[in-house]
């Protein structure tokens, strides 16, 4: 039997989807009330102008078609973050900075990712553009840990990286050779030490420095005797005083999913979801002419946020066949969900009500 | 200079991005509380499957792709009405009738649409299914009307129309030659008197039964001396009695857009929309093997109620650098979008501020 969908796609149905959009609604109106606004770029991009926007390949995960009114090659949008770094440096580029937007809609890809099944998923999230300082991470994890804990998010915790630890130590007191740079972030991330070893073995202690905030950020401390990395791990010490009753964890060489990050990253994870709920740290937006402006941000997935959900309560109202109209508007302004029976053979139990209206009130079933 | 963005698409910016979200929220709030539980379908079906639900050659303006994992053609939705029916008819072919959902989400075309330029736009829809009978309209009519007035929408207007009206009477009192019958729709739909005169000029009175919604349907039942049409009718009555405080009109021969539906069909218009803002009716599902079920419902077009829309209202409380992040909270938790300085040279007027909080208290500005 042929399946319904093409895989990686779904159906949600209720009562699922709905809660998925209160925990959407959710989300934006924790951002909203530290300023965030809401943009909304569209589904489609010019694929080239897109592509120059997203990280390097990303673009060949990307549906793509050839427009048969402009004759150029369209691409179905596999990330908004890319869309809404466009809107910041075009159409809001002259709004003064930092500019505060919020964002959440469907993306699509060709092929599911590594790892997970899925090739259409929402993405909801915020982004801070023109500012990557201490208080503007500050600001972007205050609203990722608000906007969690609105959706209904328990046991919150957060992973720290460092993602140009390896590039800044290279640059400054343990030089590697340019052609190394990237396997050795790889090995790193990979917590392969053999490998570390013989490339550069001063490096061999960062993998130990992963784990427990306060004891990784020490072990961090202790490495950098220079004191190449002050800044940053005072900016991430400042970022975790802020956050309590938060699990914090701390992996400095953390970097798939980081590559285009600069001087911070996290990932977001909460009690049952089986892998992180969201990502963010601080980046740099490209505008017209190759000049680069600072950003900060972060993206959750709403599926696995709902992943944790408990059972959906529904409290239905039924309406007798007959009940005047009147009574079910009354009922509904009084916020009753009021399904009218509008044959006189349809039942409370088979319109998943729990509640009967009689006698001009509402009985529990 | 290249535009941003392929024609047919757009950005939504602030303020209008989150009005537009407000709309949506409280359309599918509106519907919900009549009982009409949210499904979401994906972006992306085989088109095949998509398109034997569609009406004929819908499919051709859809997006299409070769999917490299099922070596399937894929197409991205140009509709929704036809996603919630398949579910209607598999995933919750189980469930009791009738079958209430909403849903609300991006539809793509190839090619705009003729009169619209543009080639994405959000749809947004309440479906009945299992009913079509006039309990039935009554009550989908009456969620579009809730749904509309919680939009803020003023000055709504319904023009009703009755799709399969010459087939009706074709098949009953006036007979029309097989061949004969789709010119002769198309020529009341344009209200073209010779034409209808040269094909079957029993019918000319139709084009003289369109308008106020009084005057026509008692044209229509003086028209009906063999009370062919007169349920029909008797049921539009019915409809429209439960209306108060909205303009109604009839033209029953109106015809484009409605082909698929079955004995009702209407048109939603709101004051200062240029255009209809939704369109419903009744209509068949289509189950596997062919076995149909009727349905009543309708599509509202988010972006056509936007546009009357006046200005939005954004009332934010600038935080001064330096706040304490509680003081924040607890504005928040207040209800106010507050917006802290992350710098010292941020201003109130450079993030849209209309108040400033100071000494505890928000100031008006």
């Amino acid at each position: 039997m042929t399946p319904l969908l093409p895989e990686g796609f779904r159906d949600r149905l209720p009562p699922h989807a709905d809660a998925a959009a209160a925990v959407e609604a959710r989300v934006l109106e924790a951002a909203r009330l530290y300023g965030y606004e809401r943009a909304d770029p569209p589904l489609v991009e010019y694929a080239d102008a897109l592509g120059s926007r997203l990280k390097d390949g990303a673009l060949t995960d990307a549906v793509r078609y050839v427009d048969p009114v402009s004759q150029r090659t369209l691409a179905i949008r596999p990330d908004v973050t890319a869309q809404i770094a466009r809107i910041a440096a075009t159409r809001m580029g002259h709004h003064p900075r930092p500019v505060r937007l919020s964002y959440a809609g469907p993306v699509l890809k060709l092929r599911s990712p590594e790892l997970a099944p899925a090739r259409e998923w929402r993405q909801i999230g915020c982004e801070l553009i023109g500012l990557d300082s201490i208080p503007a991470a500050q600001e972007v994890v205050a609203v990722a840990v608000s906007a969690l804990s609105a959706a209904g998010a328990t046991g919150l915790s957060i992973d720290f990286t460092l993602p140009d630890l390896v590039d800044t130590l290279a640059a400054g007191p343990l030089p590697v050779a340019a052609e190394h740079i990237a396997l050795l972030q790889d090995r790193l991330d990979a917590k392969d030490a053999g490998a570390v070893a013989a490339i550069a073995p001063d490096y061999l202690p960062l993998i130990e420095a992963a784990g427990p905030f306060d004891s990784a950020i020490a072990r961090l401390r202790a490495f950098d005797t220079g004191q190449v990395l002050a800044s940053r791990l005072d900016g991430l010490a400042a970022i975790a005083a802020g956050l309590d009753g938060v699990a914090l964890t701390l992996d400095p060489t953390e970097r798939h999913g980081f590559e285009y990050q600069s001087w911070l990253g996290f990932s977001l994870f909460i009690a049952g979801a089986a892998r992180e709920v969201g990502r963010g740290g601080t980046y740099a937006v490209m505008h017209a002419g190759g000049a680069e402006e600072v950003a900060t941000g972060f993206s959750l997935y709403a599926d696995a946020i709902l992943a944790t959900a408990g059972t959906v309560d529904r409290r239905r109202l039924f309406l007798p066949f007959g009940t005047p109209p009147e009574a079910g508007t009354a009922m509904r302004a009084a916020g009753w969900v009021a399904v009218a029976a509008l044959t006189p053979a349809d039942t409370p139990e088979a319109q998943l009500c729990t509640h009967l209206y009689a006698e001009g009130e509402a009985r529990s079933l």
